[in-house]
């Protein structure tokens, strides 16, 4: 499929108390993202159903193989009446590279995977960024599905249009935006994640509510922790909390799908975080680095006399309840959070385009590198080691 | 630049008797590519016009850099009053990797290259294929300008959207459909040539000819040698030449960019030609392998009672009388030859949708597999072999 055509994007997001039930050709509940425009819609076709008409290369994580992969391969073989070619691959940031995206078109073109066949990513946003990519390069491009197994890939890689594979050090430094043709979303995913990954979806959560949406920041405030109860991750609260974090990252996206506006109010979050997780070698998840993100330009905005202290305590408060970090050791090197600063304006076209709250649900913009010091820089992670640890 | 932008293609066709004047600010006829229109239009900056204002990558073969090294420095440096970062990689189809590319985006990287600077390619049809797809990759897609040096590149290669890499034996098994901003074209770049390179572009430029136009067909009976002289390359003839199969190539890619129909006229050439290069380790030149797949499938449709018996002697003649080959021994293993129909038809999207010379300048499509049996293909080659060599 070309990125000419106007290629729907259907987001579906699945409630059911059966397992992998988004696979299933039942409860036709979608959200629909053409390259132009994205609409909540009813109608789109299940996993299974397309894959009935279609060759195609499923491809999952180690955990989710372990975890779902039998119940995944029955629910294929009942749709499709024959064994889905699958393809297992390694997680962890560390295994995504060019290497990994390599084996996987290997894989297909051994699979003898056309031209009109697909690939489907079922995992974290790691998997899910590889399968975009290679999806993108096959064939120079065929069509891709994601199904998000982790909270922060539901909300937020499986949404998104962009998919990469580090370089080095260099975080998606190679990668593409190309959209998938569908996005399948289902709550019982979660019910066997860690703690650790609910809270970093979490912190993607409490970005997009406070950069964009003041009334969604309230619900998390009341009722977010219900995503850390394993028991009520299924609920219609939580699934409640989840759509409304995929509704308004798609709310986003349409307006920019291809970030030719490089002010993106959804980078909140991302301007030293990429720096913390290659600094620890992504030891710090993604979540927990975007959280701490958060927090320090939440005290800088403060510190410049833009976001009032009682929006900041808000914030603070929040992300310190959802058990997230607001402080990570490797920001004391005050040069290499400089340096952060500056490949962050690099890959922003040479401004830094900083994203700063000006109150809950409200975004402004810093668009001078200048305009953000070192000493304040300094000075505000200062204040969330001393105060907030 | 997002490719959601109508990103501003330009295809300029500079004559001059100096050498890379495509280089500097000078003669601005253009050719403009757009997403979804191709024009020809004046007015366009060279490249030294968009380098003044934007870091930039200039990434060169050796040979080009061993011939015009010195003097497309020298251009740059008075243009952009600065050194331009340029990398030298190697040339030849065995280095058209994803391990190539890698290099290239570290490279970039490392040069601190930002979102909004760009890469400019100068070389043949692999260099231009890889960095196209380096640029495509870079921060999920940076600008790129192409500078085809040689023939096939400016006739072919420079103009088209297509870039990408081989994976193992599967040719541009991994790529991108990714315009870029702006292709130059230098005549003088030919006079350093060898015949051989000079008869791959000849063979894409009969290809152009016999698919889509008559009229340039005949043009090509009457002075397509004129190219095969190296004191005559820049001449007015000469440039008449290539700049009429850009123009050609422009319409057929204006109609049809990211080839959401697979039914592509200038396919006539590509449908073995894939696996005489593979088959010898890319011993054979990619023109004459083109040559080659036109002359098979234009004896196949003469069999199949289609091309009329003159239109078949017109275009074997013209191949013949430019030094071009009609056969290899590669194609005498009948079962690689069916299993390459095979692999064309995975890449075509399970359907064959094999262009064939209806007459010279007219093309039909057959699209079913089994309608080109290997007793068929056999008979074809069969002739070839014993009657054209």
């Amino acid at each position: 499929m070309s990125m000419s055509e106007a290629t729907p994007v259907t987001v579906r997001t699945h409630t059911s108390d059966q397992p992998i039930a988004c696979l299933q050709a039942s409860r036709p509940t979608a959200t629909t993202i053409t390259r132009a425009s994205v609409a909540v819609e009813t109608g789109a076709a299940s996993l299974a159903n397309a894959l009935a008409s279609r060759p195609a290369l499923v491809v999952m994580s180690s955990t989710v193989n372990r975890l779902y992969g039998d119940s995944i391969g029955r629910a294929l073989r009942a749709a499709v009446a024959a064994e889905v070619p699958t393809c297992v691959i390694p997680a962890g940031e560390s295994n995504k590279t060019t290497q990994s995206v390599l084996r996987l078109l290997e894989r297909a073109y051994d699979l003898g995977l056309s031209r009109d066949g697909m690939m489907v990513g079922i995992g974290g946003g790691v998997v899910l960024d590889m399968v975009g990519f290679a999806a993108s390069q096959y064939r120079r491009g065929i069509d891709h599905i994601k199904v998000g197994t982790t909270l922060v890939a539901q909300v937020d890689a499986a949404v998104g249009l962009k998919c990469g594979v580090n370089v080095g050090s260099a975080k998606n430094l190679a990668g593409a935006f190309y959209p998938p043709v569908s996005v399948l979303t289902d709550s019982q995913f979660l019910t066997t994640l860690r703690q650790l990954d609910i809270r970093s979806g979490l912190a993607e959560m409490v970005k997009l509510a406070v950069a964009t949406d003041e009334a969604y920041f309230a619900v998390l405030e009341d009722s977010a922790s219900t995503l850390l109860d394993p028991s009520q991750r299924t609920s219609a609260t939580a699934e409640g909390l989840v759509d409304r974090a995929i509704s308004g990252m798609v709310a986003e996206l349409n307006a920019n799908p291809y970030e030719g506006d490089l002010r993106r109010r959804v980078d909140a979050g991302h301007t030293i975080s990429p720096y913390i997780e290659s600094a620890t070698n992504y030891a710090v998840p993604h979540g927990e680095a975007v959280a701490i993100d958060l927090g320090v330009f939440a005290v800088v905005s403060n510190l410049m006399g833009i976001l009032p202290d009682a929006d900041l305590s808000r914030l603070l408060e929040l992300l310190k309840r959802l058990g997230l970090p607001l402080f990570h050791p490797s920001l004391m090197d005050a040069d290499a959070v400089s340096r952060a600063l500056d490949a962050t304006a690099a890959h922003r076209g040479r401004k830094l385009r900083l994203p700063l709250p000006e109150r809950i649900g409200s975004t402004l913009f810093v668009d001078e590198r200048l305009t953000v010091p070192d000493d304040l820089m300094r000075h505000a992670i200062l204040i969330l080691k001393e105060s907030w640890t």
